[in-house]
């Protein structure tokens, strides 16, 4: 028989875009290795320019991007990034998307509105995404926009572990800000053995949309409500949530979630707010100018690394999920 | 100049699978057309045959199935038909699906499960099919699974209504089955005016998925209860969120779903039960062994007829629904 | 240069849809392991639930499916599956179809039908699978239908080897039932040395598609008569040839078929038939009722196994053909 | 409402390739319109150069060309010619291919085969195609082969017909040359209403695929044989199968086939046979060397006219079948 | 016939991002339409949200968007908006970008690099866009990197009219600024019946891409040259090249480029330059803040509306382009 | 754990069409291997058969074939052997491309024309190809026209360097024979560190595209001149260019191509010219007949081979480049 034979060695390599270079060396740090030395510029008009210093030929090429702010740009840059590692023969590309942007929009709420999530799943497939890993989508649903494997990892055993440390089980509520989040707030009572309840926003019969009065569906008075979101964005409704909490009579609210968006004006309402502490974990960077002393910022590194060792390990990151 | 000109008329054509004839039937009246007479028989080993008895060369094609039992055989049947729309050089083919079959399937609940309903956006969309027109979906976001335009259409006017003109709405409360559910009965709560409660299930802390409680969250006692889903299967959960409701003092329960997929054994708990009515629409065929009187079924035909002919006559769907 | 290696070990694994769990356990034991455990139900509106109960990620996975009654379901169940391998990683997706529904769709004979055989291909390439295993289809061409490897084996090396051994060579002339199937009649012809006679149909001049004689076209005269084809379905078509043999003078009629589908009423006009033994392969499962002594069933099982392991270690299906 | 609006007319215009000039003006004849002109050169090293002389945005482009002699060459120049249609905005693209090439290697006879006329149907859909129309394909599974509309006409009511009014029914009987080609002979013996007969390759046990005795299984002395086929390439199978005719006391011979493909040595071979007349149809250029008294070329220009005709009315090619 | 039919009257609507919208204005007027009402919108955290104010179900809808900055921002508004029309039912959608970003990375300079020129165009493609209408590529070849018609538009006799306007056309020297824009001047050269010449970078052997000479290659003594580009950037290359001309006698230099991306320091080369002339056209949005008496703008929105308009009602563009 | 392992040893396999076999052959034995056995016949028609003699199931493999004369009918066969490697169940399927026909219609120079480059590129990825191998792309962007990666090596070190070896540098004048192929003498220069100059065709104003005269732009006088361009064809531009250098006194022309295409009348114009030297690569075979003392061909088999060796090492082929 002719031919050449060599060993099937496999190789693993790891990426990191410009949007949240604490997290990525955190990774690569966990996983023992380096982050692939790249150079990364924006052109004088805005144009991302990329390149790899070393030959990624035959590798799996696992990329970390979160959508942090500028979003468009860094999304950009990881499609950019996705072609040069197509383009430069990769074995396969497992695009690590610990905040995935553009979540919110994965439905049509009116009509000729786009569906974002799903564009951004198309984009990255088209660019060359074989595999996306992420966390705590904005709905599962998500997951299934990909054409091909997506590990949607949860940060709620990271969360909620922390949660049951400092309280009192007993006097828990857990209570969800709005009436389309009651599912995570399920996942947070079957967790902590806790009792459920959700401020509902009662909209005008008159004015579209208006939102006239917050009622608290459930017994909150004295209790310990744990406020549970999966993102913070300009804090406009878990905020309003709160301080509905603490006029049903709320004994003290602690709001977690996953991604600390934060985007103006979230800082200034957390300020303003009576919410004893606010959790999140470290999927995006957090801005350094928050200096808010009730904040908490769990890492999600190890989760994230241990996700990339199995998946290149063929392991199953389903028992990693239970295991935490 | 070379060539030959002809004029551009449209024609619309409407087919139906076998899975639902009176719908079918019905659409075409409000149309004022007629189905296209089409041979489908099964094989004798269940090999389903299909054949259109007129040239649809150039046509607007509409093919009408909806996902009722047997389920996988009509799924497969519409696939067929597609597939035969296509090669019969059809302009544009959409199709018509009043229930949506595995809607459920949406997202991954555990490791190593397949996402069966983004797998029919994309069956459909290879065998050829162009747009979508269903009624609502298990979830929103199934929406963006289908790589197209897909007009989705809401019952809630005719559900809604029909309940408004024949309760007293100061004295109405609408309950969520499910913790999964609260953003459907949002909606109703918006266009009743009427408050919200949730029947929430406590899971066991040592057995896995195992319901401890029905827990009510919110005020329901004395009240009329409207138990809003978006289909009722096999009556399990409506049925036991419903006993869950009179225990806490409810004075009657109203049960509306859109789709009354009613397998067993739903009829059975149907009749058992102390609902004082249920309503749904006609998306799939009601079992005529129903026998029931407190069952109610309005018909989408309109809603199906009017989305057609908007879409032919290139209108508004949008406008279509807040008319409604 | 940054990085992690490991070994390129490759890894195995198969799994079986419930259509024909006999053949799909012979086979595991050929290949001394053992199926992958699986969940797979139906819920009560007959939508099949599927899931894995072990890590596939990373594994060359081999998915035994036939396309027996009820087919539609069968068929769904396997596209369930090959969507469930694929977004849990699989490596690659090999789907082994032994009896591949549909084949007999393979062309237009009219305008406006399907070409359904092609539509099974493009729904598994769509769903994901990357390879295709199967025995006899009904036509060669639809080896290319598939866009992608497909492995297409042959049972005529099984089947004929068993009528050589108990005939009389000489006396043997090899009997296509039908003008279309003269092709597979002339390979037998070819390994047993014997020669050729053809039933054919004339059609009457005056109602289409009405067979008025069943004309047999070669010497059959005191001949041992093998009618040889693709399946036996209802039986119809090769029962009618059989009588005609005899009443041309055939001293004796085998049938043999490698897909014994045997729907209604192959089985009472198998019993009615003088012919002396039916000869089928496993590739579908036998209906147990089938209660005939004249029924001889060879297994593929061998075969199968073989190809799988042949396609796993990189060897030639080609030679593992001529071999047997 | 925004916007403006023009009619909906639409415009068919007709291309042709050089590969048979006199097929594609007799087509525009009928239709009573002129090929686009068209600059069609070849460059010093081959690469062929095409630009289009009229602007054809947004008209249904037919485009005509045959895959004769040089075959990859008259390919390659129709892949070229859709490629130039699709990027100049045509509306649809029609191709015309009265004799598909490679329509013989339509499976895999072997292991590590091309499957070349699956892949022919792939590029011409890769370079824009939308519709293929073609003529007696060497399989009727071709049809599938492509991923859209294929319009596939028959020669037969032509040659049949020819063949009819000149001979005297009751003494013809049709033969296929081959076991592989009897389901053609088979509608010849519907249409005729005449008894079928088969030359049969016997083939050494000793030495693959050797041929040692072409069996004649059916009645054929002191008839009138149509030898019927799809296309007649170096005339070897035809010409021996009209030997053993004669050999077997057939009192005549006629030879027909929708393609006179009639590569080196046919017309000798076709010289020295004692066939009495030869009947293909245009689809090819027939050799103008032939001179051959006994050929005859009957004409499908209006068969192929008529058939875009209805294309770009949307009138039923099926129809039009039957009609003729 | 069974079916409904309608008159095939099509209709244009025009949309524009956020982008460039006083060019979007003009192409509007000139058409004679308006832009269709849109609501686009930044969220708090960058994600972009665009809803179109009226049906555009059916239309031929033109969406103008120039990739100026953020050109980030607005390539992913563009895709949004794309996504929006798709889903919208839109007919089909050409997608206008006056000046279309990333065309510099349209090669691999290096290994490991992305071809982002290419990948706009596949996201494009992705997003729903059946069809590109651009001005002045950076190199032909872009066109071939989109899957489907390109109208690409030369601003190439508006701006060379200009020159030709204002002066002397025996003392022209037409230059180019760099061995790699020497076609766009041959154009020119044709265009203006003038001589050529080349500012060609020397650069050393020891330090990699370090520029050492502008060598002046033609000549240019007591020449009024015209310094041709396709765009002006940071206005590096421009100012050094006509430096070099005035170094080497130059007796005037005016500078035309169709793009003026001017990012910064071009502005204060500009004015530092001794340049007598920049001309541009506004495919981007001149920055206001550039306060130069020596810019002058030409308009391409004529050029561009009658190309949508040729487009729209199947005219030529090919024609349109020579008659300016 | 089910399932079976085994080692993921990778195969390398070689094969070639029969376009340039000398070359394949001496890439072979730079590998220290075969290529592998194939049958590759012309049927009588002139359609393309091809089988290979070895299973290549798993195979990572290079298939060789460059696309010299006849052109059309070697691209086919590379289609046609494409095709067969992945339905054989390659791995992976790399091109070797070394002349890359098609390439100088990269670009639509006119309306209606194709970009039958990127055809090229979309057929090559239909077949079945992974990545392509190419030598000396007319223009760079090709490589974007492929989906995938592209490795594109430079012959410039091989036929620069042997111009280095042989002549007096200080003398040197590196000169482009036309305004579109600067960027080639660019690159040149900077190897050679010599100045530039370039020939430059004048047109007439009355007739289009009529060259009037050949102007030379740059220093030529008592220069040595090489006339440098990545293919010649028919010899006519670089031949008149080497006359436009004489008559404006250049001491002597050397002309060097990675590509000798060679086209009529090539060699009588080469005989017919003072050009001292003529200095190809072997990507294209040199026609026998050439028989000039002149010409000299250097093979590029050695940097082929390594590039394969990297390519299936999974090493870099940018550093093999810049090492060269």
């Amino acid at each position: 028989m002719t031919g050449v034979t060599t060993s099937g060695e496999r190789k693993l390599m790891l990426f990191a875009g410009r949007s949240h270079p604490e997290l990525a060396q955190e990774i690569a740090q966990q996983l023992g290795t380096e982050l692939v030395p790249t150079k990364a510029v924006d052109f004088a008009n805005g144009e991302i320019y990329v390149r790899y210093h070393e030959s990624l030929r035959g590798a799996d090429c696992f990329l970390i991007q979160s959508h942090s702010t500028p979003i468009n740009t860094w999304i950009m840059e990881q499609l950019i990034m996705i072609d040069a590692l197509k383009r430069a023969s990769a074995r396969s590309i497992t695009v690590i998307v610990p905040f995935y942007g553009y979540a919110r929009q994965d439905k049509k709420h009116l009509g000729r509105e786009p569906i974002s999530a799903r564009l951004m799943a198309d984009l990255m497939k088209t660019a060359g995404a074989d595999r996306v890993v992420t966390v705590d989508l904005h709905t599962d649903q998500i997951v299934g926009f990909f054409d091909g494997p997506v590990d949607h990892l949860f940060a709620l055993p990271v969360l909620a572990d922390y949660i049951a440390d400092k309280t009192d089980r007993d006097n828990l509520t857990v209570v969800s800000p709005d009436a389309g989040r009651v599912r995570v707030a399920d996942r947070w009572c079957d967790r902590l053995g806790a009792p459920l309840a959700i401020v509902h926003k009662r909209r005008s019969a008159e004015v579209a949309n208006q939102v006239t009065v917050h009622e608290v569906v459930g017994e909150v008075r004295d209790r310990l409500c744990v406020l549970v979101d999966d993102m913070i964005d300009t804090g406009g409704t878990i905020c309003a949530a709160a301080e509905a909490l603490f006029a049903h009579g709320a004994r003290d609210v602690i709001v977690t979630a996953t991604h600390g968006v934060l985007s103006d004006p979230a800082v200034d309402r957390m300020k303003n707010s009576s919410v004893s502490e606010f959790v999140f974990t470290n999927t995006l960077p957090t801005p350094s100018e928050t200096g808010l002393n009730e904040v908490t910022v769990l890492s999600v590194a190890p989760l994230l690394a241990r996700a990339v060792h199995e998946i290149f390990e063929n392991g199953s990151v389903t028992n990693l999920l239970t295991e935490l």
